[in-house]
C-alpha cells in the first residue's frame, strides 16, 4: 500500500479570469485551456502512478462540494475537505494533514494547488518521485523550484545553495514578488528558481513544523482531530477555523524553517495567473489568436476569445484584446490592461452578486 | 363605420441587423429602440384614430404567424395574411387588396412597412389624413414623401411637380438609390423627397392599377379571391403565388402609373435600415454610445451595444463599434464596416442554420 498522499488545494475563488472564472464556478473547475479536462481534473490525473486515488484529498469551500464531486467522481465524502472559511494556505494544509495523520501518521505528503498547469507531466513525475524519496525518511520540507524563463515580478523566488552537486538543494531564502530590477538579478545569478507552490514532506515533519511555527493553528486542528472522519467533523471545524489567522504556508512555515529543500524542475509549469499566461500556454492560430468558440475573425490578431463553445463570434479590427464571456457577463478589454480586471469585478458587484 | 384599412407588410427577414435580427425573429418583431414596444407594435399603434383595429391586416410569412399573434393579439386569424413565399411587395399588396376588396370594395387603403420608425406620430397622422382625404374619391395612387435631411444614397427619391401650391403634389419621376453626386443634386434642387414606402389609395384605384401594370399578378389573386376568408384560402394562395414574379410595387406600379401623387412629410421617419440609422434614432449617453444592457464602459465612444438586457458588458478602448449579441451570436465590428454584415451572415450559415 502506498504511503504517498496528495492534498489538492481547491478553495480559491480567483477573479483574475473574470468573467470566465466566477465566484460560483472558479478557475480550477474550468477547462480553461480547452483540452477536454478541467484544471483540477488535470491536477489529479498528473499524480497517476504516484498517489493512488484513495489517497487524494481535496480541500475546498463548502460551496464547491457539488462541482468537486462531479469533476472527481472517484472521491468519497471523506476525501473532500470543506473549509468553513478562507484562511489562506496554512490552515488549509494543517486541516488536511491532521486529517490524513489520523489514518496514516507516517504518510508521505504532496500538497498541490488545483489550478496550475504542467506541460511536461512525465518530467514532473520524475522530479516529484525524487522529492518524495528525499522527504520520506528525513525531517525536511521540500518544495519544487521552477527553472525561471523570464524575470516575472508576479512570482515568489527561492534562492538555493549551489555549493554541492546534490540533486535536492538546500534553500537559503524566499522572496515574494520582487521588483523587475531584482527579478533580473535573480535570473542572472543562476541560483534562484520560482516557487511552484508544490510541497512535499513526511507527516511527522510537517506536524513538527506547524507546532514550531504556527502553534495556534496546530493546536486548533489537533483539538479538532478526534472528530475527523466522524459526524462531528463539521462542528469541530466550525470551532477550529475562527481560531486560525489567515496566513500562507510560505509565510508561516517555509520562510521560517531551517530544513527546507528544493528540487529544481523544468516541467512546463504555469500558475495560469494572468490572461497573458493563459495566452502563452494555449494553442494559437497563425496570427496568435487563442479561440475557444466558433469564430469569424477579420483583421484580429494576438487576442483571446474565451467564449462559450457553441457561440459564434464575429470580430473585425481588434488587436491584443481579451474577449471573454461567461454567464451573463461579456468583457472586451485590451490584454495590456488585464490588471484592471480586479476593478471591473469590484464594480460589477454593484449590478448584482450573480455578475461576479 | 370607417372605410380606412391598413395593410402592414411584415414578411421581411432583413439581415442587416444581424445578429440581432434573425431569420426566425426578424427586426420588425424586436423592440429595437428599447422603447417597450416592438416595431410592428409601434406601427399598428401609429394608426390609432385612423384605422380601427378590425381593419388592420398584416401580411407576413407562415413562420411568423405565432410571433404576429403574440405581438398583435387583437388580430383575428382572418387579419393575418400568410404568404407561402417571398415575392417582394407587389404580390404582397395585391393579395391583401384582393382580400380586403372581397369584404369592402370601396375601402380606402394605407400600406405601410412594419419596420419603419416615425418620431412625430401626430404630424404623421395629420399628413396621412390629408392623403386619405385625397385618395378616397379620386383615381390616384398617393405616397408619402419624406423631406430629405441628407444626400442618402440608400433611399429612393421622388421628384414632384412644384409648379402649384397644392398640398398633394403630382409625382414626376422615381429614382432608386442614386449615387452621391446625384443625391446631392436632388437635395439642392428642392423638388425631391425620399420615398417613404407608405402608400395610400382607394380600392378601385389600386385594383385598376394592378390590372393595368401587373395583369398576371392581378389575375392570379382575382382567381384566388373566391377562396379568401374560407378554408380554401391557403390552397388558393399556393396556386396563386407561383404565378407571380418577384417585383416591388414601386417598380411594378408606381413608376409606371400616371396618376401618382405625393404628400410631403416631415415626420421623423427612418426605415431603420442600417446600424447607423439605429444609432441616430436611439437615445445616447454623453459620449454618444447607445446602450441596451448593463454596462461598464471605459474610453468607449460613439458605439452601439445592442445586447440582451440582463447582460453586463465591460468594454475598454473602443470607438465607433457595433457590439451586438443575440441567440448565440456576438458581433464586434466597426460601425463604418456595417455593409459587411451581409457577408458575415452568408459566412455564418456555414456554422449552422441557427446562427442566421
Amino acid at each position: 500500500m502506498s504511503s504517498n498522499y496528495l492534498i489538492i488545494m481547491a478553495g480559491g475563488a480567483g477573479t483574475r479570469f473574470w468573467p470566465f472564472s466566477r465566484q460560483n464556478f472558479p478557475k480550477q473547475f474550468h477547462d480553461i485551456l480547452g483540452t477536454g479536462s478541467t484544471l483540477i481534473q488535470q491536477t489529479a490525473e498528473r499524480f497517476e502512478g504516484i498517489c493512488p486515488q484513495e489517497n487524494i484529498y481535496v480541500v475546498t469551500s463548502r460551496e464547491y462540494y457539488d462541482i468537486t464531486r462531479e469533476q472527481l467522481p472517484f472521491l468519497t465524502d471523506d476525501q473532500i475537505l470543506l473549509e468553513p472559511g478562507r484562511r489562506n494556505t496554512a490552515p488549509c494544509i494543517a486541516y488536511a494533514c491532521f486529517k490524513i495523520a489520523k489514518i496514516n501518521p507516517n504518510a508521505n505528503v504532496v500538497v498541490a494547488p488545483a489550478d496550475h498547469i504542467i506541460l511536461k507531466p512525465e518530467e514532473f513525475r520524475r522530479r516529484l518521485t525524487l522529492a518524495l524519496d528525499y522527504s520520506q525518511n528525513a525531517d525536511v520540507l521540500v518544495t519544487l523550484g521552477i527553472t525561471p524563463t523570464r524575470p516575472d515580478t508576479g512570482y515568489g523566488y527561492i534562492q538555493f545553495d549551489d555549493s554541492d552537486d546534490q540533486e535536492v538543494k538546500k534553500v537559503k531564502t524566499f522572496t515574494e514578488k520582487p521588483n523587475l530590477e531584482i527579478a533580473k538579478m535573480f535570473i542572472s545569478s543562476g541560483d534562484y528558481v520560482w516557487n511552484g507552490g508544490i510541497f512535499i514532506w513526511s507527516m511527522p515533519s510537517i506536524l513538527k513544523a506547524l507546532d514550531n511555527y504556527l502553534p495556534e493553528i496546530a493546536d486548533a486542528f489537533r483539538e479538532a482531530q478526534p472528530h475527523f472522519f466522524t459526524e462531528g467533523e463539521k462542528e469541530a471545524l466550525d470551532m477550529a477555523y475562527p481560531r486560525c489567522r489567515s496566513i500562507s504556508i510560505d509565510n508561516g512555515v517555509m520562510e521560517k524553517a531551517e530544513n527546507v529543500y528544493v528540487v529544481l524542475c523544468d516541467i512546463g509549469w504555469s500558475d495560469l495567473g494572468t490572461w497573458k499566461s493563459l495566452h502563452e500556454n494555449s494553442e494559437k492560430d497563425e496570427v496568435n489568436n487563442v479561440v475557444s468558440c466558433y469564430s469569424m475573425l477579420y483583421n484580429v490578431e494576438d487576442s483571446i476569445l474565451k467564449m462559450p463553445k457553441d457561440k459564434l463570434v464575429v470580430v473585425k479590427d481588434l488587436k491584443g484584446y481579451i474577449i471573454a464571456e461567461h454567464d451573463r457577463v461579456l468583457m472586451i478589454c485590451p490584454k495590456e490592461d488585464e490588471q484592471l480586471v480586479k476593478e471591473f469585478v469590484a464594480k460589477a458587484e454593484e449590478f448584482g452578486k450573480h455578475y461576479i
